[in-house]
């Protein structure tokens, strides 16, 4: 038995009591956001109709190093966190690797995934700006969730449209949702002009992510006392989830192990980004160096196909512009992709950080990412989500590279959730009718090609 | 901020290395298991054929008061305990209570619930017996998951007898059990004999839990090298669960409070005995006092209404008898009722300590109990088990009743599990569709009747 847990606990007057902002010892910071319009950089007053005002300060915030958690937010992280870092002890076993295996895990809360550490906090600023409630679009539900809890915490009115599909196929996330209370519609819907505009020009239609972003800012901004909130991309996002990093530096410091190697899987790059906020501002302060991957999968590669450049962040094309890695805001995984991390685009701090070659990215196909949940889910006991695999399926293709090199590389890795609702898709692969999806360059090109001219 | 933090964890050196037998402290104990063809005691050679051999032996053993719990099992119980017993303080603030309340969490973990307990102990010594695998039954499929990733851990053979409309209607467990590798089979299968007679005599039959537990004891004595297993009702159960009360006073001696008292949900019993057995040990020994509470639902009361007499453990009649609280082996809740605890007996430890008034009972309806799970996933951000919201809904009860008469009551309860699993359940309680049951007098006189006269 070695002297290191299983799990390692930070006490819960260690759970941070301020958030990293990365971007403050970043060179080269991440573009701004552009008004589509007028081409020129949002500042804040041009946010304010959509999104709460002290989120707002926060998403143009470059400077300020660490950001107070207020006392509110704090207090609610205490049911959920501190989150375990744990050894994967059994994990190493089943591999016979040298390599020792840390992972953060944010499962453990009823939202299933660390979506939870933002939505609180963007519940509190809309509750302390006196408003009446927010809105939110939600795919398969994970954001959508979390949100729900944050509301019913404080007491705050949620609109949800969730895409129609998935409101309707998938409808246990829908009914977690509305036990905390939320309004939950399915999109198109007939409560806002696009929703309806939609539904008369394409009758039966099954709706995408797009269209629901659309009618959920539509939603704020026609309601007095409303704003849109938005669970991943934004440097407000990352900002909060920097908690994670933080507190697996915490741990890592408390048993005395430098990491080696940081593993995160990226969508929108929420997760990726607060796991390893406080390693990249240590790498930018030349104070220590680490091996950074984020894990795409191979249907949406992002990183490591797309480009970068301004692009719409949502289909609908009713957000600002961001700068970032993007396939092109009309990029849609086949629909035998059932992984998750569906985003076309990339967080820009993350796509920044990407280009100044702070950190490297890795794509990987679907059924072997579900291998490595299989896997992962037999010898450490947890279900991971879909998301989450992709940074275990790295992890352990690090760890059997040092079972041939000898090295006992230190590897930590982001555990972002469960799979409880992603069992369909456990299903496909447990029966093998799972199939690969990989993009022709040509299908990124044309997708590409529709990006605006900035 | 109060000195007790929101989540009391102890260290990993802190969790049991024993289990704790609390028969050993019984003045009267509970009463042996009988062969109904004979009525005499059954002896441990008695039971070996169908269960592992020191299994059969804790199974009787009324007189050791600690049993070490193997290295192995202690090393698998790392990765998801020691769990925490949590201060709900927000809970306390919505009620406005003076009561300190505290729930022992027993959810974080893939199976969703405390059976992982048991299974793993029972994983492990069909594993040391040299056997090459053990069959279960399962209903919604709680206990089949968590003994799927015990013998996955232990690289065992599963065979689990799924009733077949759960099989059907509720997949996600059943995909959660293949994905560790268990064989799910729905029940009537065509693999045993009494599972193709029960085809012929009853064509297109969707199942019930008693046909699956004969099919389950058939494939075990049936095959070279298998046993049978069980998560509920036995006393080598029970043994097992004491991890949860044993690591539930040493969180509450860590921070210097006495519980007043202690409530759990009660179906088989396992939950309900394994949290109470230390507490239950000081009573017996005259240490201490608490008032103890078992809840169980209205639709299915077999401590409130039953009565005390032996009876076969199994709707099929294939196992030994029991002398229990009992509603009759062939009781069967009306089909609207969706919060668990269906079981038509109480274990037998239970039942003896009810008999010797040493713990109450108290029967509730599940529109009750829902309307307490909803209050407490709003709260305190976890969404319950319906199983574990029958104790949460005695817990805000008496806490309520403190709130009326001041006192500053320590109240524990056993929050078994999640609820992700069961959004049909809460679909009905958020659509208001949800009705609920309580049998006749007559109904269970007639069930009762059936009951073997020994």
């Amino acid at each position: 038995m070695s002297e290191i847990p299983y799990k390692i606990y930070l006490a819960e007057n260690e759970i941070p009591s301020k958030w990293y902002n990365v971007r403050a010892d970043m060179k080269n910071k991440p573009a701004p956001l552009v008004n589509p319009g007028t081409g020129e950089a949002m500042k804040a007053e041009d946010l304010f109709p959509v999104f709460c005002e002290e989120l707002c300060r926060q998403e143009l915030d470059n400077e300020t190093p660490y950001i107070d958690i207020p006392q509110e937010i704090q207090d609610f992280y205490k049911m959920y966190r501190p989150s375990p870092l744990v050894r994967a002890y059994c994990l190493e076993k089943f591999l016979d690797t040298p390599a020792h295996i840390y992972y953060k895990f944010e499962g453990n809360n009823t939202s299933g995934s660390h979506k939870l550490n933002s939505a609180i906090a963007q519940a509190y600023y809309a509750k302390k700006q006196g408003l009446k409630g927010v809105t939110t679009e939600t795919g398969a539900g994970q954001w959508g969730t979390a949100l729900s809890m944050a509301c019913a915490y404080f007491g705050l009115d949620l609109q949800v449209f969730m895409v129609k599909v998935s409101y309707e196929q998938k409808p246990f996330r829908r009914e977690v949702m509305r036990t905390y209370g939320a309004k939950v519609t399915p999109s198109p819907s007939m409560d806002t002009n696009i929703g309806r505009a939609i539904n008369e020009q394409f009758p039966g239609t099954t709706g995408s992510l797009g269209c629901a972003i659309s009618e959920a800012v539509e939603a704020a901004t026609s309601q007095e006392g409303y704003r849109y909130v938005l669970g991943s991309v934004l440097n407000q996002v990352l900002l909060h989830q920097s908690v994670i990093g933080l507190e697996t530096k915490a741990a890592l410091d408390k048993v005395g192990v430098k990491a080696d190697m940081i593993i995160g899987c990226a969508g929108g790059g929420s997760n990726l980004g607060g796991l390893i906020s406080p390693f990249v501002g240590q790498m930018l302060r030349g104070e220590a160096d680490y091996e950074i991957i984020a894990v795409e999968p191979a249907s949406c590669p992002s990183l490591t196909r797309g480009s970068y450049v301004y692009d719409f962040c949502d289909t609908g094309k009713v957000c600002p512009l961001a700068k970032m890695y993007t396939l092109g805001s009309g990029y849609i995984p086949a629909p035998n992709h059932a992984g998750g991390l569906r985003y076309h685009g990339m967080s820009p701090i993350i796509s920044q950080l990407y280009d100044d070659k702070l950190i490297t990215a890795r794509s990987v196909k679907q059924t072997d990412v579900f291998e490595a949940a299989e896997t992962f889910a037999r010898v450490e006991g947890i279900l991971p989500a879909p998301e989450s695999s992709h940074a275990i399926r790295v992890a352990i293709d690090e760890a059997l590279k040092c079972k041939e090199t000898g090295e006992e590389k230190n590897i930590v890795f982001g555990l972002t959730g469960t799979g409880y609702f992603d069992l369909v898709a456990y299903q496909q692969y447990n029966d093998g009718t799972m199939e690969d999806y990989v993009p022709t360059d040509e299908e990124i090109a044309k997708s590409l090609a529709q990006c605006p001219k900035i």
